[in-house]
């Protein structure tokens, strides 16, 4: 039997993932959709064979849901995901888990209570092919211990409000996620800087550059250029001891004409990342219906986690160039 | 409901097409496996969720079976895909087709006698990403009219038997059929030519040169060397009056260390072209479900056509240096 | 002392022959430069400090002329070539030797009369800083036996005269010359093929394929597109029993922009080969200096091995598709 | 006449510089040598056609050096060059100008005292190919407003001792001079950041990551890992409002071979800045003989400059993380 599958949430990422399930996932069906706007979700109930719930209590609850996909408005998610467990049903909520720490800790809390694994988080770059090749390359030791990273995160352009915060907690937070991963090492400190800010882009400090150091001394240069125009690009460099290791820049061809060798560069992260949101709703799926958790899906605890270190560094917007720690254990207790 | 597949076929391909199926494609499932070897199908029967059938021929007549996949040994295809017919199901065959142009011309009879489309056939580059793209380019006109094609295709290795009729039907196959394709003009000539041979393979020449002429004049340099030890790669690059378009290779990561500037090269064409393959089964399943065929899956006549220049090519062999015609029109009728 | 250098011919590559004689190779000087326009021939004078010849046989036997550079009309070469013999003067000629075989064997008979090394030739590859390496990583066995390489020669545009033997005599000539030297191995056969022509150049076949055996079987594909409008490129790879080794694409920065990522492609010789040319230049100054030729300054021999092979392309143009040979030891008697 | 130069210093870099000046540029000869090791200064003169002086005082001095290039240890260069300007003799001098802020300011004032420009320093980036592109690219406004910076700086290994005072002025030294000419703005703010150190240098933090900010705003990031073992690489990315643009990284020939794609990648500054060197030696050399000096050549006031900045990093060595300021003008005065 295939898994039922419903997704509360049909906005572009919403529906994407609702037909990445349908076409390209073997073994689950899109049952249930649901969304604040209800024509929305016809569209992609029609698109994917499924129905429409009046609304996400309905469709979390209903019968012929067995796992719920949370990809609605960033402030809903925590309640959502607490009324999945309180269902008893498996959750994927998209980043963030929650707006503050405090619902991330009440995830955690819930699903405590619980007693067994139903969250997990949409950090979809631990499926990205070229991320899983790179961190397992660091671990094989062919650019020995490492010692220092550089990425950049830049996006064509952004929504025009939100502040120099909201860089941090929709944009860097995938490298807060996924440097800790590649490291197996948590944030135990964190500082923010202001390179000269675009003029393009006038609610916010773009570009930023935050520095990330993790228990085993590691320091992360990260750069967050969020309105950087020129297209969407994901840059990571580990250098270590004996060499360094990078993500190739994703090209299909090569084009020359009028005295230039052409690539194209993509326009934005649902291009770059098409076929790691593919693998992320597979390993999910496959996690749920064999029992066992792929061991790169994020927990709740790594929502939570990345949720505190995410709060540090907003702090450290008010304080350029203060180094501020990120309690070690704190996503524990 | 589910297409139900019934594969005939399951070795290292087969058994990595049925479980490309079971897990990345929506809207199938395996239902049927077969092969020569039945503990080998029951392996791939047990990781789908299939059963085995004893033969190809209950398969195929199967309530169970809504379409067929034939990925057994070449000399079985012709039979195969028209016992499918017969049986009035769609069928997916490898390419080749078949091994003689004969048997290439009953399939399409067979095919025109049922009346309508059934048959599909497997030339995988169609649905390779940066390939459609580099068919986009040339169609875009990026680099003006094409005039000049390089091609190469080379393998680690081969089986060391078939001989260097054998490098054609099996590898330089993939290129009969995908540059007619990209530029939409037939091959009209071929001549084949005889680099110095590797010593590392005895049966046969290797690499060797082809060059074909499609009907509007571009001449194609096509390279084809199967046992290159060095790695799998697939190159392509269509010199136009204003401008080049080749493939970019693949990589996923450069890695950095004693003195050298380093990206993996793929070890075969699984790990090359899994996401084509991936996506070639998808579309033929949504062209069955949808009654509405993608124009890019090959069909009889496409695979009768190849059939037909690589006979030809095979027919230079003996004639080293020569031009030979290809008959426009020979594979209408 | 300085060697004072006497130039024949100052158009564009004279002048820019003298420029890096005076400004970038120690050791040298332009003493004395003519033209047979004499108002260019001062302008050159005036930058390098050099007085202006009325003629190029003053010029040739003057006192304050040590050794003569020949960049003038490719009709003018091999007398000039000659009398600098006769006067018993160094004499390094730009290709092609001469116009006609019967011409370069009239130097290969002038030199050994005069029973010594006076004559080089301009074949500026060898002294390119990527072939060189190119070569020496065949050497050195990194790929394997040599079996296939792949070459191509494009310019932007050309002049609209000459038809296509020009293409040969002008621009194949350098890969005529380059293959057998990186392979250490002479021309046996070739033949020549029409891709479909580009509209853009009127007066002749463009591009064109040749194909060169060498003597230990190696067969090699040049493409030499003359008008390719895109850019200056020339490439190179060669295929070997376990890899292949080409010539990289010079970049000096990467831009990104404009969703594409570009890199500069050269306009035309003098800026992908100013490298070479000074290399060369330095190269056959230290030879005459020192008493010991440089092993890879082409010779009066190299010269004429070329002119033979390019002639029988040009044969070949009349009978396209069909191989001819080159007489083995054509050069030496 | 040839400028007739004094070459004080034989070690590495100074028998490469001479050597340089005899064979790859015009207009110049070396005609006086000498060092403290009187047997390395014969080996350098013997190969460049000079005579050796018995010490620094004699050469420069000497009627038969009509210019000076000082390539001794750096604690000689501040009362060479102060000894050249009272000989009234233009001289180059290696990086740094001097050991000390205090020295630099001793040259810059005895040059302001002589009344005309004499000096240079030999901040041999501003003469590479690719750095110059990329600022004409940045000045050219291709990628908008500048905003950040990336840049490292990594040596194979380097002498294991100095500490970690010394990777900024013996390494950081060329960034802390070629930003702020990139930018034309000069640096005014600085901070030091420990990563994680590697193992294999005890004698000093390695790599050391320096922020170093513009009056323009722009903040940049410069990585120096003088141990980096993997080989000799200089990256630079400026990010603009509309775009990047970097260096391209070097290569001649890519090789493939078991299952890898490999570029090699420099050992050392010689072979990626050989031709740097020669542009710069070039640039001084036609300098002086033409009276107008190279606007890229770096003279006494940027020397001094750049100390000022280089020891400003050395004291935030004790403070990491904390930023200093750089007294803007306090190199004008």
């Amino acid at each position: 039997m295939a898994l039922r599958i419903g997704v509360v949430g049909t906005g572009v990422m919403g529906a994407a993932h609702a037909d990445t399930l349908t076409r390209e996932v073997g073994g689950a069906e899109v049952s249930v959709v649901t969304d604040i706007d209800l024509d929305r979700a016809r569209a992609t109930a029609d698109r994917c064979g499924a129905r429409v719930a009046e609304d996400a209590q309905a469709l979390i609850h209903s019968d012929d849901v067995d796992a719920v996909l949370v990809v609605s408005h960033d402030s809903t998610h925590a309640d959502l995901v607490i009324e999945s467990i309180a269902a008893g049903k498996p959750v994927l909520c998209e980043k963030p888990l929650a707006l503050t720490v405090e619902d991330c800790r009440r995830v955690v809390d819930a699903e405590k209570h619980a007693g067994r694994r139903l969250v997990s988080v949409g950090f979809s770059r631990r499926f990205d092919e070229a991320t899983v090749r790179l961190r397992e390359s660091v671990r094989s030791g062919a650019v020995g211990v490492p010692l220092l990273i550089h990425a950049a995160h830049r996006n064509v352009s952004t929504y025009p409000v939100g502040g120099s915060a909201s860089s941090v907690h929709s944009s860097a937070i995938h490298e807060i996620d996924q440097i800790p991963w590649l490291l197996d090492s948590p944030i135990v400190e964190v500082s923010w800087h202001a390179p000269r800010s675009t003029a393009l882009l006038p609610d916010r400090q773009d570009p930023q550059l935050i520095l990330l150091r993790t228990a085993d001394g590691v320091l992360s240069t990260v750069e967050v250029f969020v309105n950087a125009t020129y297209g969407y690009e994901i840059r990571c460099e580990v250098v270590g001891e004996r060499g360094t290791v990078s993500l190739a820049q994703p090209a299909l061809v090569t084009t020359s004409h009028e005295l230039a060798r052409v690539q194209e560069i993509d326009a934005d992260f649902r291009a770059r990342f098409a076929d790691a949101y593919r693998r992320e709703l597979a390993a999910w799926v496959t996690s749920i219906r064999s029992g066992t958790y792929h061991p790169d899906l994020a927990d709740a605890v790594d929502g939570l986690r990345a949720s505190i270190a995410a709060h540090r560094i907003v702090e450290a917007i008010d304080l350029p160039g203060t180094t501020l720690d990120v309690a070690p254990g704190a996503a524990d207790a």
